[in-house]
């Protein structure tokens, strides 16, 4: 049984060294030397730390059956010992996104702002994993976490170009960019 | 703010008594004298009890624009003074459900087993309300709340025999029908 339930933690310990914090919209996060990824049981108090977040990974809740074999056939894994680089994206989406009807922000997401067919251009280079936050009371929606040799850091700042300038972007109210690289490297 | 995440309690007390409790698939729960609900915060620990599960109010995962219309239209509120009649529904979707794509999962749910428009046909009469149990860990994946006065519930008992011989059910490997009345009544 893989584990589906994960805490980020921003602490003084951890597998990756903080290169860097960016509030891109809203309000940041403090800047710590590491970051945590730890499995976790819900039922588990917090670990103490500057900041955390928690997340599950979950079944698609957009991507459609052809869409999915493009991802499948290219698909970057995570934890390759050249992908020093990774980057911890935490967003936010309001009120008026959740409001809207499946089919609505389906449309607004790929017909429109094709946030599946962009992340498709970047793989494998760029390797990609999603948490789901909001349904467990976070203070952020979803984190992406992006692993990435470091030849490809202008590959993967191009893709985020993108993807924020896309309508979808326009119902993002928070969201930071946390830059890090594995320890040991 | 509205109340996202509930709490469902079998147990000695509570706004409702119970009727009976059926096993329609897999394992079903003791049966205890009443049900709770609660609004909970998620970091409070588990209230003790005979069985619980909780829940998340969250966005519509399948619903489209216009069948939201059509639903809004002639949506039946909860709490209404007639309906002293209440069925709460857990149930588990297996494996197989939770890989399909998210295109897959919708015309199953819908083009084939015409979830959304079954429900729509018993509305106002059927009021309903989803809580998202998966992604907290539960043991369930859902539950459905309904309530209904006392002369419809064999309309009710029509409305679940469809759903349960539709495509969909095929998928659902555990699902308990507990019947409640609500308590003065």
């Amino acid at each position: 049984m893989v584990d589906r339930f994960y805490e980020f933690c921003g602490g003084q310990s951890g597998a990756w060294r903080v290169a860097q914090v960016m509030a891109v919209v809203g309000e940041g996060l403090p800047l710590t030397p590491f970051v945590s990824l730890t499995p976790i049981d819900l039922s588990m108090p917090r670990v103490p730390a500057a900041w955390s977040v928690r997340g599950v990974r979950s079944n698609e809740r957009y991507v459609q059956a052809r869409e999915r074999s493009a991802l499948g056939a290219v698909q970057g894994d995570l934890g390759r010992s050249e992908a020093v680089c990774a980057a911890m994206i935490p967003i936010r989406k309001n009120a008026a996104w959740w409001a809207l009807a499946q089919d609505e922000r389906r449309a607004l997401m790929e017909e429109q702002s094709h946030h599946i067919a962009i992340g498709l251009e970047y793989l494998p280079a760029i390797a990609r994993r999603l948490y789901h936050c909001r349904d467990l009371g976070e203070p952020f929606d979803f984190v992406t976490w992006f692993e990435f040799a470091p030849p490809h850091v202008s590959l993967f700042d191009h893709m985020l170009t993108r993807l924020r300038s896309s309508p979808e972007w326009a119902y993002v109210d928070r969201e930071v960019d946390i830059r890090l690289q594995r320890v040991g490297e």
